[in-house]
């Protein structure tokens, strides 16, 4: 995946004519669109294909499986024209490693962490465990929240100078540049880019601040 | 869910066709089909509401996200004819009930542990603290390994009388009878049935064992 613009679309809108006009509009301003299993269940797997007709397309499907299964979802995903998958990482090291033997010249994304509430219950605590053997089963990326730039700072600190994606910019209160600063590769925007009135606009501001550092 | 024959057939089939007819076969046999990401990759969405038609569909998508990701998935798949749904334990309280609130009259199961090597790393050792936490967060079924009975009898008792449902039976070595004796409700069976020439003949020889206790 390039590195150009650094902007990541999270493109979490459902229907899929949107999805589409939003993902023409800002192409030539992100290096990737990001989408999970809700648009691939309300418009079909065939959505992956469209979108990477614009962009390189990561799907967010966050695997969480058997490494047979594993490999499935991910030869699957490549084959429609993604460029890159997200797979959970406290599967294990066979699971990680189905994925990314699975991924071929396609990359796997590690998530060692989440953003939300319930994620600090059972998996918080083996968050670097986990971007060890990420690294160590051959993932080419990471996830670490852009809300919080102490956690960035610490998987960077683990995973040597593969990629970091970082959730969480506009609608959720991290800045981009701020991300980018504590070590993210990528900035991932979601609803304030595709939600906007004017999606090339919305995403502009976000380049700018990038641009800013 | 009904629990007449206490038999799930998990079509772990990618090709549209042969999943449909499998499943047209023994539909009178099963309590209910588990499907998987695979096959929707593969055949589309629609093969929830296909297969609905034969028998009650769990959708095994072992969800693992943010809570409005998971009442998305949740949603989807419920709206199309799945019966219940499989979640992950491990992303917490929040995406748990965002799973049970999105089902509404559908079920969730949650994944507390898994069977393969690698789920042994990070997870393994909050499988009952998972498990109690799926009950108060109103999950109505659990999975438990039919290759390990004494985990399906040590989640048993932190479950009361909720649903458990014990993958791992044929193929990989569970026994039906064995596991519906350690507690589980349902016995899966996956490739000794769909895989095998005859699915019916294949699918009497485990309702048979399960009669016999």
């Amino acid at each position: 995946m390039k590195t150009d613009s650094r902007l990541v679309l999270a493109l979490d809108e459902t229907n899929g004519e949107k999805a589409l006009k939003v993902a023409e509009s800002v192409s030539d301003m992100v290096d990737a669109i990001k989408i999970n299993w809700p648009l691939v269940l309300s418009e079909g797997p065939q959505m992956i294909t469209k979108l990477s007709e614009f962009s390189e397309v990561i799907c967010d499907f966050k695997v969480a499986d058997i490494p047979n299964t594993v490999k499935l979802i991910v030869e699957n995903a490549v084959s429609r024209g993604a460029s890159a998958v997200i797979v959970h990482a406290f599967t294990g090291d066979d699971s990680l490693r189905a994925a990314v033997e699975a991924a071929g010249d396609a990359e796997i994304f590690a998530v060692t962490e989440m953003s939300h509430p319930g994620a600090k219950m059972f998996t918080a605590q083996h968050a670097e465990e986990m971007a060890r053997l990420g690294v160590e089963c051959g993932a080419k990326g990471f996830i670490a929240p852009a809300t919080r730039p102490d956690r960035i700072a610490a998987i960077r600190s683990v995973v040597g100078d593969l990629k970091i994606l970082s959730p969480g910019v506009g609608a959720q209160g991290g800045k981009a540049s701020d991300a980018i600063k504590a070590g993210a590769t990528y900035a991932i925007v979601g609803r304030a880019i595709y939600g906007a009135e004017d999606p090339r606009a919305a995403a502009k501001i976000f380049l700018d601040d990038i641009k800013s550092i």
